[in-house]
């Protein structure tokens, strides 16, 4: 038996009906299956836990959605007045054939579409209840909602990133040198709960070598006098909205003669890309915006990952900040500002951000100083 | 950016490509499409994270496994030789078409195996990218490897089993009447991570009313004198092996006159299951032993699940020891043996131990006393 769904602050019944509308109108005639994760906590209030058992929010083309669960674990739905969203509740038990009762709830629809983290357990099990239907991919029709953030939401965004700025306030109590990168990652995590967020989801501290890899994440490295040190942390807040904040740190001065010219470089990058964030720009904008800076002093080879992901109810979500991306920034998209430059083998650097987008350019979640931070 | 999988304790190098080896022989023809998680940890050491960008090894019915992998999440592998278990590495970046590169790696299957948690996003990435290939899942053929445990994993279960042995054995230092589940269940997942585990995995304090939801976690319900309390607590050691163990508490004694004479019932079923586990009998004979007991005594209606699942690097994976499931024990086969009775609106029991069947009989990895604990 397990768990891990620790329940949060629901929005009013008035938004999720709202949301639950939405949702089945940008479906366009296609059946909808929610798999427990972000976005059924965003349809519904609460977003489950994922196990072997299936658990889907059914949103058909017409008549009543119906969240299929598990009997055992429909009370961890009780926190939400699902009869107020008009949603049924159609539990099982171990042996009956849930792919079948989630099937009967679709109705005839010629597609269905599933959870982008529907696990494949659920996808091919939906399958093979539902043979004729073509399966595609829910996340193109619930990103078109999530993405677009409303006054609460944002607020939350705010929550978050004001808790994340006071853990980043209070690194230079416990990054010094003779300490390990897990021993100053535990004070970490610890400091985001105490600051408010419901959990610690990850704590980077990348120190010297170890920086140059974007998604280290801890280790036994004992951190030396000289060393840079990329700290990227965050965790979600009660309303279920998600921090993610990087600063680089350095530990005295940085032994590396080249580390604070070409860290003036990343920092002017990451001003430049939210100077441009407004709407009517482009995704790829932004990630031009950061990635040009950088190419134009010599880097461009050491910047190996996108410039930014959406968040919100998760880390990663649309919008990504990506070439290619065409998208147009909307008022009240959210998303990370965070160039990086990585020298394999010596040392990294990455400088992070949550921006949203108003109604006529950008508000930063974050507030601390994007300097080196040289304690 | 984020980062969540701790490195852990890796098999040697032959161990893992005997695994390698014996999976191909299991598909039988079939390529193998292995998603981050547990059953990549399980073939190549490391675990990895799952994010919206493809990672998944690839075993092709003939030819080299090759572990397609984000280049920005490659050093996330390093920790373990990848080129001493004969695995290619093929890193894909941003704009990269990741699906076909590993369609090109699985040759050509007539049917490709995804494992059972590879998100929707890939299952059906994958999907188009090898249009004439078969999808299933692969969980039917990992599982003949990883529900047989060698020495090492079972060993590695004993520890589990030992340390979370120790955190019931101090539940009665935090249990009391006048705090909340959510005080005491903080307490417990310290203590669970002191230990010996790398992580609370999941703390479940179900008191009063709530013992009887099986999967209630924790909540602000100040626990009250005479309350009968399920405390189901886990995680794993650096093994990436799993502890569950539950034990149920009374904070004086029961309120509820019939919780006594209705727990010796709970507890002797746990014993009759326990007593009947040995290699040839069936996963389903198991649940038999238990239930029997529970609905001779006329409680079977509050007996709603089933009395085990298997134990290893996951919390939950095969057997399953539920009504239906005729698969024949072995030895080396782990799962929790844990009924319970749950009397709705007013108390829960559940008791709960892993055990692993040995060459003639059982071994249980948890020895705390099975007896209502009075506190």
């Amino acid at each position: 038996m397990s768990s891990r769904a620790p329940l949060g602050l629901i929005p009013d019944a008035a938004v999720l009906r709202a949301r639950l509308e939405r949702a089945r109108a940008a479906a366009g005639g296609t059946g909808l299956l929610i798999a427990p994760g972000s976005d059924l906590r965003y349809l519904i209030g609460i977003g489950g836990g994922s196990f072997e058992r299936l658990t889907t929010l059914v949103i058909p083309a017409e008549g009543a959605p119906a969240l299929v669960v598990p009997k055992m674990e429909a009370p961890g739905f009780a926190g939400v007045a699902l009869d107020e969203l008009g949603v049924d509740v159609v539990t099982w038990v171990d042996g009956d054939d849930a792919y079948a009762l989630a099937a009967g709830r679709v109705g005839p629809a010629a597609q269905i579409a599933v959870s982008d983290f529907t696990p494949a357990l659920h996808v091919l099990g939906l399958r093979d209840a539902l043979p004729k239907a073509e399966q595609v991919l829910a996340g193109p029709i619930v990103r078109e909602l999530r993405m677009r953030k409303d006054a609460a939401e944002i607020d939350a965004l705010r929550t978050a990133g004001a808790a994340i700025d006071r853990v980043h306030a209070r690194v230079h109590e416990w990054l010094r040198p003779g300490r390990t990168e897990a021993e100053v990652g535990a004070d970490i995590a610890a400091a985001i709960v105490e600051e408010g967020h419901t959990l610690a989801d990850f704590v980077i501290v990348a120190s010297g070598p170890n920086g140059a890899s974007p998604h280290h994440a801890l280790s036994d490295r004992v951190i030396e006098s000289g060393d840079v040190v990329v700290v990227d942390i965050g965790g979600p807040v009660p309303e279920g909205y998600c921090s993610d904040s990087t600063r680089t740190y350095a530990v005295g001065a940085p032994r590396d003669a080249d580390a604070a010219t070409t860290y003036a470089v990343l920092q002017e990058a990451q001003q430049a890309a939210v100077a441009a964030v407004r709407p009517g720009a482009t995704a790829e904008s932004i990630d031009a915006a950061a990635r040009d800076v950088i190419a134009d002093a010599g880097f461009g080879a050491y910047f190996i990952h996108r410039t930014g992901h959406g968040i919100g109810l998760d880390v990663h979500e649309e919008p990504y900040i990506v070439a290619g991306n065409a998208l147009t920034l909307e008022p009240g998209m959210a998303f990370s500002v965070e160039p990086g430059i990585y020298q394999t083998g010596r040392w990294g650097a990455r400088i992070e951000d949550i921006v949203v987008v108003t109604a006529d350019g950008v508000e930063s979640m974050n507030q601390r100083p994007h300097e080196l931070v040289v304690l």
